[in-house]
């Protein structure tokens, strides 16, 4: 299901008068081992990334500032999540296929579960389909 | 020494059509296993953070929106850093003071090598001036 157990809340720690931090430690507000950390930034207005699903890589998305409309999809149902908090993280599972539209000047943080490698990606959508059911 | 070695060079992935992705990943440009990742946000102009040193924490420094200038101290010598540019990283060691200066609205991703412990912060400068010498 994609429903609202993806969202995982971050402690936050601060104030306005000194700003925050949010925090996500593996085994606790990440549910699986930190072997890589990518960033994206500087997309023009509604840029659109992503546009794959994964074999076994598990992700969980932050957008840390602006923000971020990730759309979920897993093979029988999508669903569309706003990602506008640092607090706030969306877990991808893998088999679920992911479409993202930047707002301008966003940044998306991303934990992955696995160092890069080009033979997870899922880049065919009927080949994703066939994979998901 | 506090000197280059301590910059750590992402690679970029992108254009300026599309927006970049840099990665850090474990074991390549990432020194230590990632059990944490926490990320500063919503800090006021020139506000100070850090102020501390680790006893075994090692920290991965990078701003991904903004700049943060990092000031490090080994207890024999002091060596400011800049960051302002995605694709770079400062690598913090145990038993290396920081203190972080943070301009308006900048974003700083940390990834650190332990979950969150209290015991291993240093917080009173003389006592980090022994434990350093």
């Amino acid at each position: 299901m994609l429903n609202e157990d993806l969202i995982i809340h971050f402690p936050k720690i601060g104030s306005e008068a000194e700003g925050y931090l949010a925090v996500a430690e593996v085994g606790k507000t990440c549910p699986f081992p930190i072997l890589r950390t990518y960033w994206v930034y500087g997309c023009p207005n509604t840029m659109q990334r992503g546009g794959h699903a994964h074999h076994t890589i598990e992700q969980l998305l932050v957008c840390v500032s602006g923000a971020v409309e990730v759309i979920l999809d897993n093979g029988r149902e999508k669903k569309s999540f706003l990602l506008d908090d640092p607090t706030v993280g969306l877990y991808q599972k893998p088999l679920v296929w992911g479409d993202l539209i930047y707002h301008q000047g966003s940044v998306l943080v991303v934990m992955a579960s696995t160092l890069y490698f080009a033979e997870d990606y899922i880049r065919d959508y009927q080949e994703f389909l066939q994979l998901a059911s």
